[in-house]
């Protein structure tokens, strides 16, 4: 880029510019636009305006149903490339459902139950064509646990179940709320710092879990923490099959290669996608030839043929066990929500469309109302681009025709491909990433890793956001005041800590003031500057003139309530007290009204005391005090 | 103030000054630092730098007890005064802390020990010689009503005693380490607007009690509600005493015409403050004359005489009502040091000496934790300059010789001495200022207010201070952006809704963020920033010029986290997709250093896209823009 020579500005110091009072807005007006920023910052209807009825009509139905806008242009190419995607996803769907249901406690159909519907009511609703939807390992996780806590799903199998499905009703009820009233903003408190250690610490936590398979112990503990399960594994060594941790720990190493190598050619993605199916089909014809299952390999057994039963009846709207099934639909349902919009963001910034969070909310939270009375469980999108259709049919086929070929699968191959599906969850890079930039965010990122290994999912959870969303706070009861001083040459005012060249103004405290002021930071706002004050009184600069003016750069001051309005009142007087003379510096509009309002007196806003930039002010007040700025051309 | 014509500057539109790095620290002295203006803002130690030792040890003396300071200069005026003050006074205590405990549903007497103990603790470890220490009206009611939803104060009364005093060590213990740890502005999270509400319902909630004694109803309800009193009110109409009602009503009369007069001419303080314990000798000589007990007017009864017995013994510090004691004593705890650091404050402003709110903390913490082993329950400075130890002395001598005079005392009286001492926590100018300035501030108020009258005390104010602190969530998961013009003439960029007479400049969307970015907000901020560039492509400005450069003022950015960072680099890939440039200006230190540590190519911060003003960045990019500012002398 060249620089322009010919733009010339000239300016007289002695220029001063008022501060206008904003143009005035009544408060209902105000709070339309208040209103219209927080729950619809993305103007979903604005396609819709100025149409005429017929096309706002068309255009309404679209915006509910998605698929009528890309339905009509679908063509026979798309659709082979949609068989072939979707044939090569539900190879994948079809062991990692089962895999899944069996980490959520609940029996393996219910994973492939868990595949069929929701997919199919995401294809009509849904605004993404990106997105697989199916069970995802952090949510069946969560809902595993949480029910345990209170349930035993070996004792009282049935009771769990219903348990599950109530749940993945609330969760659903609970996502369409969200959407419906515009709340979505709830999952951003999610953190990335916080998002990354707790899927760290629940892939390590699920992984665990993996070793009762792995190792084909049968009297594995029931809790989760690291140090019951590794106290648990290694005091029954005695219940260790070795045929089980052979053939275990060859499908891992051939799972976790052919991962490998879809990592390094992104192209050869059909490699990881196949080969837990494969491994299935082998390891079952290995169980089947050998009869291994009477060698100390336990198998998945009979699975009953047929698509999913209805199961409205089973949900539980009342009763004891409410609360645990809303409190359990409440965190799955977050945490899946997370997932889902996440990689529905990603995807629409790839090939470049929008996607409505709170739309996609709608759609999601449907999903898994639809699918609590199928029998399904909690389901969100997950990280495949497919044809959420044909991955149904083909779960159906299976559904069908092909679960008798399940029985003699062995648990332990289960356990194998979840360990390879979550170990992509570990992102030691991005780790890295967070521990360069901010450290505190790293902090976050080990409160979730190791609150979720040793704590509780939920409670590691909890405490990670607790933690983000305190130090937000604590960021507004502690704002940065900075010192300013005068960039020579120039009008600019700048931070003299930052700023080597800049020099200080004698006569004059020049601050910045740098978040909104309200109720929780106006006491330490009016220590800080007193101190402020009290540096200058024993600094350098004093030698040069005596404190005459305190500058407020208020540029920065995003907002005031009350509490700050009296802070400005308060400081006034105790400056008066002084001799000194406050002056604020371009509050901005909403800022200088209520200042406004609140001085009955008009003489906190008079025109000596409120000038539109740091320079005019100080240009202004500085006559009694010698002041000359180099000229500079 | 004249303005100076002799300040003349003169710049050239090209001089563009480099962003400069900030000065390297290391991440220790960072944390020194955040640590240092998180917990000690105001730097208590500053007067001990640079001392001698022997200065050093008698200033730490006198900083852990403040009588030494004051001790040494007391002189004989002062004593005279103080006398004069103190018996003031104390002749308002006697009546208002048998009120109190009577409204805390403890025995009367445990008022007046309340009125002993603590001032003298006080005195000595305090730093404020103005504070009257002493029982208080809010705490006394929620100690109460926390209490009474578990234990009956009738059926029960030892327990509900020892309950009392465990909740006050607690309460003692809860202040005492805020401020040892020096988490004092945990305070300050109870807003102005949420401590005005509270207290104008709480003030209700209390005058509504006062009705079982004006009106001299036996059986009254237990609850505290405003509908379940009323109610209760109006069903005994039976038990109404029409005795009780005319003595009531005369003495209110008394009080509120005593109280009017103080307001009116506050050099008549001494006319309210004796008006009370002038009631109580009246109407106790009145009862007694007319043997007016026989007449259905209910007296307070024999009170024990002699000084504050030991009750370390009756602490429950372990047991099944530990949660309650602690959850109690926390509530209490929180609301007592709102009204006493508050009013230690306020004193401070007007006399112009520091209040360490910290210090403070502890040493009305210490004195709960004493009170609570000498029969007291949970205590606090409230309005009055006073001595504390003449009051406590003359508290002494009524406890050890006049203790049989209030056997006569009718209960009426305290009521109405309670009603006129609450009336004036409802503070309806206060309330109209809010809704003045701020009508959000104003809904917080309305919750706290109709929280705590229709919910309940401990409901309402969490109610409130949810809301409050919601709202500071709310603005930042929606930060304001702005989009900026210049004004004519000048190289000042501000709002252009705000400021009428500022131009957009073709070719170029200038937009200033003003808040932290981090993981709350940066979905909405990349959101409202397409929404933004959207604008600009339907807008007038494009006929002039297609857009070419997005440039971010970032002043006003105190704050960022890694998630914001990635919010620059996606920022960034999306406008590469439409050939648009990224400029960003004037990003504070802490800023800079981040997205530097982040930029791993060094092509997002180079010199064509960091500038130090809006002013610089426009004038030096807009080569191909035609572009020119009237000059203007």
């Amino acid at each position: 880029m060249e620089q322009n020579d010919t733009t010339t500005i000239e300016m007289s110091a002695m220029e001063i510019h008022k501060v206008a009072p904003p143009p005035h807005k009544t408060t209902l007006q105000k709070l339309k636009t208040r209103l219209k920023e927080t729950f619809f910052p993305d103007d979903p209807l604005r396609q819709f305006k100025g149409q005429p009825l017929k096309k706002k009509l068309i255009l309404g139905a679209q915006y509910v149903f998605p698929i009528l806008e890309w339905g009509p242009n679908y063509s026979l190419k798309l659709l082979k490339s949609d068989i072939v995607s979707g044939l090569t996803i539900a190879s994948l769907a079809i062991p990692q459902g089962i895999s899944y249901a069996k980490l959520a406690n609940l029996p393996p159909i219910v994973g492939l139950y868990s595949s069929f519907v929701p997919p199919l009511v995401y294809a009509v609703l849904g605004s993404s064509r990106d997105l697989a939807v199916g069970p995802v390992s952090i949510a069946s996780l969560v809902l595993g646990s949480m029910l345990r806590e209170v349930v035993s799903p070996t004792k009282d199998p049935i009771l769990f179940l219903q348990l599950a499905f109530s749940s993945t009703f609330f969760a659903g009820l609970f996502q369409a709320s969200l959407g419906f009233l515009r709340l979505g903003f709830i999952i951003d408190f999610l953190s990335k710092a916080t998002l990354i250690g707790f899927m760290a610490g629940a892939a390590i936590i699920v992984s665990l879990q993996q070793l009762k398979s792995l190792l084909g112990i049968t009297n594995f503990t029931k809790q989760m923490g690291i140090i019951p399960v590794l106290s648990s594994v290694f005091h029954r060594t005695n219940e260790w099959s070795w045929q089980t941790i052979l053939m275990g720990f060859c499908f891992l190493v051939f799972l976790l290669l052919t991962r490998h190598i879809s990592i390094r050619k992104p192209k050869l993605f059909w490699i990881s996608a196949g080969a837990p199916l494969l491994s299935v089909i082998i390891s079952t014809l290995l169980v089947f030839a050998l009869k291994a299952q009477k060698h100390g390999i336990s198998v998945i057994g009979e699975l009953q043929k047929g698509l999913n039963p209805v199961s409205w009846n089973m949900l539980h709207l009342h009763g004891s066990y409410l609360v645990l099934v809303i409190k359990t639909g409440i965190v799955t349902g977050i945490l899946s929500l997370t997932e889902g919009i996440a990689v529905g963001r990603t995807f629409a910034a790839l090939k470049n469309y929008q996607v409505d969070g709170n739309k996609e909310m709608i759609a999601i939270g449907l999903m898994n109302i639809v699918g609590s009375s199928t029998s399904c469980y909690v389901t969100t999108g997950s990280k495949t681009a497919v044809s959420n259709i044909v991955m149904a049919v083909t779960i159906m086929v299976t559904l069908l025709f092909l679960m008798p070929l399940f029985k003699y699968t062995p648990n332990v191959i289960l356990g194998a491909i979840i360990v390879t599906a979550v170990i992509g969850l570990i992102d030691i890079s991005a780790a890295y990433q967070i521990w360069k930039i901010d450290k505190f965010d790293f902090i976050v990122l080990l409160c979730a890793f190791f609150g979720v290994i040793f704590i509780s999912v939920q409670n590691g959870l909890a405490i990670a956001v607790g933690i983000s969303i305190f130090k937000v706070l604590l960021q507004i009861t502690r704002p940065k005041t900075v010192l300013l001083g005068n960039i020579p040459g120039t009008r600019i005012y700048r931070n003299l800590d930052h700023y080597k060249e800049a020099l200080s103004v004698p006569g004059f405290l020049i601050l910045s003031i740098e978040a909104p002021i309200n109720f929780a930071n106006t006491t330490y706002l009016k220590e800080r500057i007193s101190r402020w004050m009290e540096e200058y009184e024993s600094g350098e600069t004093k030698k040069q003139s005596e404190l005459r003016y305190v500058v407020l750069d208020l540029s920065a001051v995003s907002a005031i309530d009350t509490s700050g309005i009296s802070l400005f009142k308060d400081l006034r007087m105790v400056l008066e007290k002084k001799s000194l003379e406050l002056v604020l510096v371009n509050p901005i509009g909403e800022v200088l009204e209520k200042l406004q309002r609140a001085d009955d007196t008009k003489d906190m806003m008079g025109p000596d005391c409120l000038f539109l930039t740091v320079g005019e002010a100080v240009a202004s007040l500085s006559t009694t005090i010698k002041y000359q700025i180099p000229t500079h051309v």
